[in-house]
This record gives structure tokens, C-alpha cells and sequence, in this order.
């Protein structure tokens, strides 16, 4: 891509109305801009890594053989009054219709897959089976403050699984997290496996975290074992500070603040039982079916690796999800002839990396080099390329990692080995 | 895929709430289902529909330079109210917050794209550009009883394009004319461009329209020049039957019912107007920036195929937005020495098909010949390809178009040659 096409320049100034670092860098270095609170749009950039980390998630989906499907935001109102949600859901959206009576407008969906698994009658020989979606979700924040890490509209992963017995569910529940923690590695992210409150259906649920300031709960991590969501411990230490240690249980525990990037519960009953989502058992009578919820927040990720990976001067993509692997910059030169291999070399290049992670060319005028470094940092992609007279004269190319400060001459036919 | 593990499989009987031929196919061969009038899941199979057809449309956009981003759906008042929009769009959808006032659910992103495009003060340097989005719309339907051709809820690509003068906007305008026409054309679909009135900002707009019997248009057709959307003929011709001739302005006009499936607009200055999205001309002043709109409903396209192309079997895939090109069908033998061979083929071909178009392959045990032939013709894949003792015997197996009745026998190292 080059650069003097791309939509979407960088900014010299924060935003004014932006306090959290994700918002501020995203919106800056051209991935996103606020449509109002809690709702954003994605800049060319942008969907370029909200789609590298929805098909990372895609992919990962698709291995442990669930089945992708789409389905509507918008939901008849008697789906919800069915669960008790249409007026316990607090942060339910509801959308007014000249025609016909009130939708709720999705913040998750089991108000609408159970129907959907109920199409066709169902045997356990059709159990356990999962189904997932990317899509996006609506819901009604009293604070949207905190960029992507909290919207009003937002994308999500969202798998539900549907079982016969307790044991199955078990085992999809645990074949799940395994498969959410690559995901998370897959997209550069340290997620910590917390446990949770389970709701009303469930003793416990498991959350992923990941350490930030920037993140709304407080995890207790132990030497040893399972780290706890701040609700499962006594209430005296529910005020500790992030950052400290506590003792309890025997254990010492380091408090810090944290983002919660994923989540998974085993529903158990609870939405089967309002639709009469049932199977016929061996024995030829019904059972209702029993079931699991897993999200993952696609665009809460890009937040979160923004706040845990950057410095004071941009961001810092992991590889798999930048939108583009090398920023090539070209320096410009006053001898000609210089200027056109310098040109010629930097084309090439672009052209090669197509087939490497792609990149981004500098092919702007009339701006400096001290600029074009300082955008390059900004926006963050992992590796630098400068092609100048003097790298030339070197016999290569500059070639320098975003969270590195040294830089190498390449020769130009090596960089991509 | 296995067809045993697939997620929705085929209804013997036709959904008693549907009447749009492409419903019924839809849902009975397992596609999609109905949430409720208006707003359909997509299954598996349709899913992959889905995303042929965006990628494609994705393809082409990139092709012509438009850069691809994403918007929200849920939108500020004040922006709506800014055009005049909020309370003058019959199909705007509002949405109800505990928090703040009211939201616009989006029909259409004039009122988010504009305010984007003037993130950064822009110059005549800057234009024309063009961003798209593959995203989800939705519309306050009075009447959704057409199946995927009006949705409360479905899916589109708009492309909006920024353009410092006229010559700019109609070069722009005509580009795009011919990217839609390569759009349709690769997903199988005849689709005329028709003149059609250009509201209240230019003189004519254009559609693409499919002649189907199941569409909402009526549309004249020259024996040469220029075909028309209904409303710019003579009053008196507006009731004419579709399959009728007329003679209006010293020609012969078939009178023909269409499904727009695609529409492109001037939108002139209209909606940079209220929103002050001006750019700095070469002689330092400040001018309006001229827009023009582009709409493909990706959807409504999935669903006018099955319009177009299906017989009282099912439908008829054409290859492009197929979801898979191959039906393997492996027939049971008694002989345990005969099923074992058929087997292993059947799952080699399986395999081998992922590189050429990929394949569902029956492997339903306890499911007739019969069945699984009725099944495919249901689904419509482009090509079955049948295995059973008698094939093995005549050196290979079935192969058999979706659209035609004739069957040949090929040696199975042949098939994806």
C-alpha cells in the first residue's frame, strides 16, 4: 500500500475528548476514529488488524470443529421476555419500530441460537455440536470511556455448544480454553486464566486477563494455582490496590489490574429450559439440552495489545496482527541518478512483500525524513526498512524492529529469507 | 465437510410462514432461518454463500482502489438530524438508551462516512477517494415477506467517493458502473443497468436490476438504449404488466418485474453540505466536496440467485457462490471389501477437492440413495459425483452437473483435472 493513497493520516494532536492510551494511539496513527462514545470506525489500517485477529480466531474455531454462522442483531422481543432478559438486562438496547412491536438489539445471543439449534428436532447422536459466530454486539454503557476496551458497539466471537451430559460440556469447556489461550498467543497477548463467578446457572466460570492499568477488574494471582476475579475472594480484601500483595488462603497473592479479553461459562439449563431445547436420550425420552457460552472480545483484543504494547512514541504490533509487516521508507536525494535506484529499489521491495506480511510504503513528498520516521513509530508496524544514499553506499538497506532500538544493513536481496 | 457433522440439514417440508421462492429453498436446503420476519441466521452452508459473494464484491473494490473500512451501525441523533434525516427516513430504526438520547440504527452511512472523510482538512491533493465497508444494515420494513430481497436486517457493501469536481465525480461513476457489471457477472447473476430517478440531488440515478418475477420493480427495456426504472415513463404506462410490450417514445419496450440488486447515486453535494466537508481548492479556496454513493446488498444478491437459478429440485449454485463446488455421494455396498474401497475413495476425494472448490461429502449412514440424491439436488452444489459398486465397476465414478441430467463416467485420478 502506499502511503500517500492510504486513508487516513496520522494526527500530530491527541484527540481532545480521549483519555485512554488505546483510544489516543489508535486514533493518532490512523486505525480508528469516534464516531461518538463507544463507537467507533474503523480506518483502512484498522480493518486490516480487526481482520487478522478475527481470522487468527476464525481459524482457531474452526480446528476445534465448530461451525460458523451469522446471525441477526436485531431480536423479536418475545425471544428476551421468554429468558426474563427484555427488562433484566440492564444494559439491553431496545429499537422502536413504526410497523410492529420492540426489538432488543443483541448484546449476546442465546435468545437467538437456542431457537436456531432447535430448528430440527434433535437426538444425542446430533450431540455435542458447537456454533459460532463474528459479529457485532450492542450494548447500553453508562461509560464508554475507555476506546475499544468498552463499546457500545463492538466486535465479538461468540461459540455456544450444545450437550447431552454434564461430562461432554466438561470436556468442550476445556478443549475451548485450551483454544482461547492460542488464540491469545497467536495475537501476541498474555492472557492469565481466571476464575470467576459462575452466575446463577453455574458455581464458576472461567475469564482470560490480561494485565494493564487500563483494565476495569482486579485479579488476585497466586504463587501457585488459580488466579481469582476479585469476586471470588473475601470481601475485606475486595479494596486492595492493583500492584500490591495480599495474604489469604494460606497463600501470598500480587493484586493487579486487568483487562478481560475472553470469558466462559457453562450455561448449564438456563437458556435451554425457557425455549424447551430438548433431545431424545438413548432410552427414547427428553433431556434438555445442556450448554456452554464462549466470547471473545475481536475488538477489545486490538485495545488490549495497544495499552500492553506500545511506548511514548506509537504503537507496537505484534507481527500476526499488524496490518502490515515492514514499513518501507524511502530517503529521498538530490542526485538523480540516486533517486531512481533509491525509488526503483523501495517499488521492488513494496512489490516483494506482498507475498511476505505486506507493507507499507512511504511514498510521500514533502515530508521529511524525521517525519516519516516519527509516523513509522506511531503506527507501529514490526519492521523498519530505510532505503537512503548512504544505506545504498553501505551496500544495503537499514533495516530496524519496532521494539528495538538497533538498526542493521541488509542487503537488499536478503530481507525477506 | 462432512454432511453428518454439518449444522442444518435439509426440511422435507417447506416453512409454513415463508411464500418467496427463495425462503423456502433457503431454509429447506438449510441456508438460513427465520428469527423472525425480516431477519434471518445463516447457517453454515450460508454463511459460505455470504462471504463468496463479499469476497468477491471485496476483490472488485480493492481493484478499482476503494479503500475498505467499517462503520457502526449505531449512530449519534445529531448527525441524522443535520440532513434532515432523523425524523424525514420512513425506514430509520431508533434506538432507546437508559443512558444518553436517542440512536440512529443505520440504513445507510451518509451521516457517519461524511463527518469521517473530514477527519483531517483536505486538500484537491487528497481527491477523489473512495472508502467501502462490507457491513450489516437495517430498515423499519413495513412488509418483509420476500425472503434475503428486504430485510428488517441484512447485509451490504456501500462505497462512498470524494471528488473535488463533476468530471472527477462521472469518471468515478462509470468506473464503478463497470465494476458492479463484473461483480454480478462473477457471481453468476444477469443484471441490466437500468436509469432510474436520482431524488432530490441529480437529475438520474442507476440501478442494477435481475429480471425476476420475484422482484419489486418494474422496468422498461429498449430493443436499444437505455432501460428504465418505472418511474420515469409516462404515468399512463406505470400499470403495465410485467411480460407485456409497450410503445412509448417511437420505440418497443418489454415491460419486465426486477430485483435491484445494486444501485449507484451522485450525490453531488448534498451531504457534504451540512456537515461543512469542504477541501482546499489550488487557488486556496474552500469548496464543497462532491460525493456519489455505490450500494451492492450481498444478501439480497444471495437471495436473487436462488430467484434466478434454481428448479422444483433446488437450487443451482453457480460455481462462484457455491459453497463447496463437489457433492460426493459414496453409495453403501453389502460387499465389506466393496464399502471399504468406496469409502477410501470417497473420503481421497474428499480430501483432493479442498484445493479445487471443496466438497460436502454425504457420509450419512442410514440415509437411502434416493434420499441423499433428492438432498443434493436440494442443495445444489455444482457437480455430484457418485461412487458405488457399479461406477467402481465401470472404471470410476458418477459425475453429474447440478444443471443437467446427463452423467458421465470418470476415472476418479480425472476429476479435478
Amino acid at each position: 500500500m502506499n502511503q500517500s493513497q492510504l486513508f487516513g493520516g496520522t494526527l500530530r494532536e491527541a484527540p481532545k475528548d480521549e483519555v485512554s492510551t488505546n483510544a489516543i494511539l489508535l486514533t493518532r496513527a490512523g486505525f480508528i476514529h469516534k464516531l461518538m462514545a463507544g463507537a467507533y470506525q474503523y480506518l483502512p489500517l484498522g480493518v486490516r488488524v480487526l481482520r487478522k485477529i478475527e481470522d487468527i480466531i476464525r481459524e482457531e474455531m474452526d480446528a476445534v470443529g465448530a461451525q460458523e454462522i451469522l446471525m441477526p442483531a436485531l431480536h423479536p422481543k418475545e425471544n428476551w421476555e421468554k429468558t426474563g432478559r427484555f427488562h433484566g438486562f440492564d444494559a439491553l438496547f431496545k429499537v422502536v419500530s413504526h410497523f410492529d412491536s420492540e426489538f432488543a438489539l443483541a448484546p449476546t445471543h442465546e435468545e437467538s441460537v437456542v431457537p436456531l439449534a432447535g430448528r430440527s428436532s434433535l437426538s444425542y447422536k446430533d450431540l455435542p455440536f458447537g456454533l459460532y459466530q463474528l459479529q457485532t454486539k450492542f450494548r447500553d454503557e453508562p461509560r464508554a470511556k475507555s476506546g475499544l476496551l468498552r463499546g457500545r458497539e463492538f466486535r465479538m466471537k461468540d461459540l455456544y455448544s450444545f450437550h447431552a451430559d454434564e461430562v461432554s460440556l466438561d470436556e468442550y469447556y476445556e478443549k475451548i480454553a485450551a483454544s482461547y489461550a492460542r488464540i491469545f498467543k497467536r495475537c501476541g497477548l498474555d492472557a492469565l486464566r481466571v476464575k470467576a463467578s459462575g452466575g446463577t446457572f453455574s458455581k464458576f466460570s472461567d475469564e482470560f486477563q490480561t494485565v494493564t492499568d487500563a483494565g476495569e477488574d482486579i485479579i488476585f494471582i497466586p504463587e501457585e494455582g488459580d488466579a481469582l476475579n476479585r469476586e471470588l475472594v473475601p470481601e475485606s480484601l475486595h479494596e486492595s490496590e492493583s500492584k500490591t500483595t495480599v495474604e489469604h488462603d494460606g497463600k501470598k497473592w500480587r493484586v493487579e489490574r486487568a483487562a478481560e479479553v475472553g470469558n466462559i461459562f457453562k450455561l448449564m439449563s438456563k437458556y435451554s429450559k425457557p425455549f424447551g431445547l430438548t433431545y431424545t436420550a438413548e432410552d427414547g425420552s427428553q433431556k434438555d439440552v445442556l450448554m456452554g457460552c464462549y466470547g471473545i472480545g475481536s475488538s477489545r483484543i486490538m485495545g488490549t495489545i495497544v495499552e500492553v504494547s506500545h511506548d511514548k512514541n506509537g504503537i507496537i504490533w505484534p507481527e500476526a496482527v499488524a496490518p502490515f509487516k515492514y514499513h518501507i521508507i524511502p530517503v529521498a536525494s538530490k542526485d538523480n541518478s540516486k533517486m531512481n535506484e533509491i525509488t526503483k529499489l523501495a517499488s521492488q521491495l513494496h512489490e516483494e512483500a506482498e507475498s511476505h506480511g505486506g507493507a507499507l510504503l512511504d511514498d510521500r513528498a514533502d515530508i521529511s525524513v524525521g517525519e516519516k520516521f516519527a509516523d513509522a513509530d506511531l503506527i507501529g508496524l514490526p519492521i523498519r526498512v530505510v532505503i537512503s544514499e548512504k544505506t545504498l553506499d553501505k551496500g544495503g538497506v537499514e533495516v530496524k524492529s519496532r521494539n528495538s532500538q538497533e538498526t542493521e544493513i541488509v542487503a537488499s536481496r536478503d530481507i525477506f529469507k
